[in-house]
């Protein structure tokens, strides 16, 4: 059995989970939507990708412009088995009535409310909690990318205050700002700590601040250990975890742009990072307090997380087949 | 008496600090060096503050232009009682045997190591301190900055951990980057905890960044208190702190932009924003954890620091008389 | 006779004018508008600046937040000789009505079409069109930067085509973009020829590109000459232009912000730069053609022609006579 | 035959360059020098591209990380028929000693002047100048772009100004600034008008500035033309010429951010965009006068030349059966 998929929503996480749909031998991506026909449509269409107008109200730009549609989302629906929704924050929830009138399986994005689904999702953290659900909530670039490390170290976490520097903007966006400020988050703790323990249960606190860069999201991170534990420990962790890896400054990696160079010199598409970059020279252990720096790919990170989720909904393989199968499929390096 | 004061080194600090003597009634603005006869030398001698060459090996450029200097800074030395070194970074240490050899009082910054002085200081937390000394350092910005808010809650302090992101370039420099990157200091804690224990003895670690901006400094604090303390309590305690000043995201303050647009609305001279800017609103006690964000104008903070250090090192005035002396001199709020 | 001014609409326009007409001796600044109880709002009124919410509908919020006003923008129009519009773009037509039924005067500024007044003005190339009306329109920043340099080569023009590269947001403004890109005007040439056109008949065509920064516009300027010029004449020219200064890379004018540095080091309020800054090193005569660039304090430079316009309007003083006493009240160099 | 081809300079340029040769079935990458071992060495290594040390003096950084060469560019320069410096600015000339003892053929990049090589090379524009040539220079990112599009109106023109908005540092250099200021070449007109006459003999002025920005260089160019055309004329000539591409605004390009994305969406190696993006939209004509906007991806623009630049050195190929291939090879559109 093929899992037929369509996305709706093809922006920045939309167009990449099409993409690693398309890469998995176990589903099929059936289309996709867009509000109007700009280069993204012409280019889903080159590569023959079914392009259905994402609602009634835009078929006339389409038909402006001379753009034919397969159809709208309500036909697109039809004939999917899951749609993973990755449309603008706050806009999943809206959309649920649809899916569930369809009777289709639902992903949504991190942008929507834990409540939207009936479990907040990262593969290698509760791949088992999503096994035969319906709907599933891959959660942020920025929840998933603390969930990756601290899960790992779970056992040995008493509390976690991580500090988020976070991009401006994506790459494709030249709209948003600010050009030359940095913003803070003045709610403290910021709403990040509670989204990380709707998928594990520990206690962190969190704030959070925009820079002017476009590149990725950087989290300051502060442990307080339970137990004791080494830097040489920590490292060995995340070296034996999925989908994080180390780099070290003193081969080159001194900011986020030598990272995303990492990803460009790989010939990642989109120069995807699916993994978290951990700086190696950060991890510091002191006394009770362990101290780390990572890096996150917020265009990318969720992807695999988006194909692990329907896997995990249509109990196509247990966890650690189904990541492995993903990693292979998106060259992600372990 | 009015203590002749020379400045060495007329960039971002010097020639603020040379602003701020030139505004006190016990002090007297002898001169300042320059390297080269860019436009600061011209508008210096254009108010009559006597330029001279920071050495022997520059007057060449300066009678090729036909910039008339007072002389080398040896004969400056000569007629003042303290010189304020605010040369690049690390040089000041080297400097210091010219004015040893000139039996001049001399005031470092922070871009030089604790050693090169007697006392790290920042007024309200260790006035006392430099009454009398030879030689005193004014700390860095950011130290400066951790300093004001902690020292005014050092009784409750038990561990501070502190993240610092940090203005990538001055607003004059159009050298430094980054572009579009955020690069993490991977020394993790960072050197910042312990020059602000060269102040104030209190348990504290930090990390710091450096994102592309300008304008200001920002810190992320969190702290373990050692005795209870509401949110009400810390800002009844920062509202009582000199130099420190809070501020509200609901008014608009939404992030070092309009910081700084409340500094250039107040007319202060080159936006400098002497005192420390909470943000209110983050203020926010879980627990026996204290959070709160505050920003730092790199390029101004220390100033009141170097007028108050002259005041102690000649012991001109006590610490609240000097204190308040310079605040009213540079209409420093509170 | 001092003018009664007001003005509606306390942005970074609106605020600038307000300040500058505070320092005219035959003016008066009434009040100003804000549409809500922001940090701007509680400065006006701490320098006893009176503050009218901009329409009915605004006063709530300033009653929740317990700011009084002294009433309406209608109270105001009530009050005033003149109003001076500064509210954002395209606002200012709609406004119209409203000063048309007070019998106020009213002066609209750049963001608004030519069409809403009865002159477009920059004061030293058109000062006595405005003797007298009562609609005066103040051109864009850009227009007003242009218009300077341009109307003093007016004589030897043929030809002008001028590349502007714009800032993408105000100093204050943490919301606009791009924060990494370029985005050009595709409709080439762009409006800001026929704009210029609105002041002096000079056959001029121009494009337009915004840029990740925030202090100024820079200006890339070619003039087919009609008559012949040398660089000598043209600098000569500049040298005596009001409102436009020469500014020397050898000087250490490397960039916009040693431009904006020199404003600060002025201890201009807010480092308005009300003259346009030419580089001299640009001056350059190659045959026919003649290039130099400029750069245009986006924030300031339309603000001395405001309180021109004003006395132009109310015929208060003749053109020269105006512009002199407009420098010297807000210590405009030449 | 398979031409033997070394990089010496696996930076931005050079490693593109070998990834380029690599691709092509007449020619053998025989390896690359580094200076260092940092991440793009290994991974050159993990791909079995052969690492030299660019010279003895560098041999003992490599050996105290226990990363082992193949040698130095002395024994590469044994190996290999043609070396492709892509050193630093400025190092080609001084590399080219070493070349000519070794004799082998060399190409130099735009960073060194013309005089370093017999010819300055723009495949489309005078790929036979370099046939059977030992010394070719390709000339700089900006000088390509020009050269591609006013190669396919030469017999149009007769003057041309392009105004150039410069990226201020390549997406992986996390040290270059300027972070918010906008910095003239003062010096007008600038270098780049002359280096285009080193390709095509046409009467050509521009001047330039360093934006904040990563992604492209943008060109604002007007031509004067010696005989009428049309813009549907010129959007036919462009549609026809080799490695110049149309972008429409209308869909979606706004900004070099969206063009840039372009390449990310079509998969390209590090989004490289080897052709040059013209905006349809700002294709004009206003009496003799031609306008339009381009963009240029620094980073790759002269990739497919260096190749070219072999086939024509070694004679493997006459012009647009090399242009073919290169452009097949590395996925051009066009
Ligand atoms: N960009 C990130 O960094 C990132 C990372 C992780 C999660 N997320 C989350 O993913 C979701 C999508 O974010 P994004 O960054 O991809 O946004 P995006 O703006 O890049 O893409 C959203 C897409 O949805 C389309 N769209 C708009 N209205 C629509 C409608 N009514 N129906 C269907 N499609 C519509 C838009 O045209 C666009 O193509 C959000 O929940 C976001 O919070 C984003
Ligand atoms: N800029 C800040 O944010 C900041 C804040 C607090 C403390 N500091 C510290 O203040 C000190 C000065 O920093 P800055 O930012 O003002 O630097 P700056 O580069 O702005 O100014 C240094 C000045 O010293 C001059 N100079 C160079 N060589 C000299 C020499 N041999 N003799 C005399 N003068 C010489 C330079 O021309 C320049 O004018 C450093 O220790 C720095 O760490 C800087
Ligand atoms: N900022 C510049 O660079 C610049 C330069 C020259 C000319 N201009 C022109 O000046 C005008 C004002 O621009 P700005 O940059 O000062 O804008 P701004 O956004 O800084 O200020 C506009 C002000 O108007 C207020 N406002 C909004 N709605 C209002 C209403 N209904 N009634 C009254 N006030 C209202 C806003 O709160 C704000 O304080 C525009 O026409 C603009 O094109 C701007
Ligand atoms: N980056 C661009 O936008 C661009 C575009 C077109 C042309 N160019 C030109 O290409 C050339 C290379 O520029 P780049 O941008 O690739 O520079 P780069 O700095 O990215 O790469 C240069 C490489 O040369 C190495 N190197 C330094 N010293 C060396 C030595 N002695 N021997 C061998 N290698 C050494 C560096 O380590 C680096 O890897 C320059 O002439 C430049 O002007 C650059």
């Amino acid at each position: 059995m093929r899992v037929k998929v369509g996305v709706n929503g093809y922006g920045t996480i939309g167009k990449r989970v099409a993409y690693a749909v398309s890469k998995q031998d176990d589903m099929e991506l059936v289309g996709i939507t867009k509000t109007k026909p700009d280069f993204e449509a012409y280019l889903a269409k080159e590569r023959a990708i079914p392009v259905y107008a994402a609602g009634e109200e835009f078929l006339p730009t389409f038909e402006n412009a001379g753009f034919e549609v397969a159809g709208t989302l309500n036909d697109l629906l039809e004939k999917v088995d899951v749609i993973v929704d990755a449309t603008p924050e706050g806009m999943g929830a809206k959309n649920k009535a649809l899916y569930e009138k369809a009777g289709v399986k639902a992903i949504f994005q991190g942008g929507e409310k834990a409540s939207v689904a009936e479990v907040s999702f990262v593969a290698q953290a509760n791949y088992e909690k999503a096994l035969g659900k319906d709907y599933v909530r891959v959660v942020s670039c920025n929840t998933t990318g603390l969930t990756r490390t601290l899960s790992a170290l779970q056992e040995y976490i008493d509390y976690v205050y991580a500090v988020m520097i976070r991009r401006a903007a994506d790459p494709n966006d030249s709209k948003r700002g600010p050009v030359d400020a940095i913003t803070p988050s003045v709610t403290v703790p910021s709403h990040h700590g509670p989204d990380v323990q709707t998928v594990i249960p520990i206690n962190i606190e969190t704030s959070a601040f925009v820079v002017p860069t476009t590149l990725m999201h950087v989290h300051s991170i502060m442990v307080e250990l339970k137990k004791p534990l080494t830097e040489k420990d920590v490292i060995d962790i995340f070296e034996n975890t999925t989908r994080v890896l180390l780099f070290e400054k003193e081969k080159g990696f001194e900011s986020t742009a030598q990272i995303i160079e990492f990803a460009r010199d790989l010939h990642r598409e989109w120069n995807n990072l699916y993994e978290i970059a951990v700086w190696r020279e950060s991890v510091s252990v002191k006394g009770k307090r362990l101290f780390y720096i990572q890096a996150v790919h917020q265009e990318s990170d969720v992807v695999p997380e988006n194909v692990d989720a329907i896997r995990a909904m249509f109990e196509l393989a247990e966890k650690w087949e189904s990541i492995r199968k993903t990693n292979r499929s998106l060259g992600i390096l372990k």
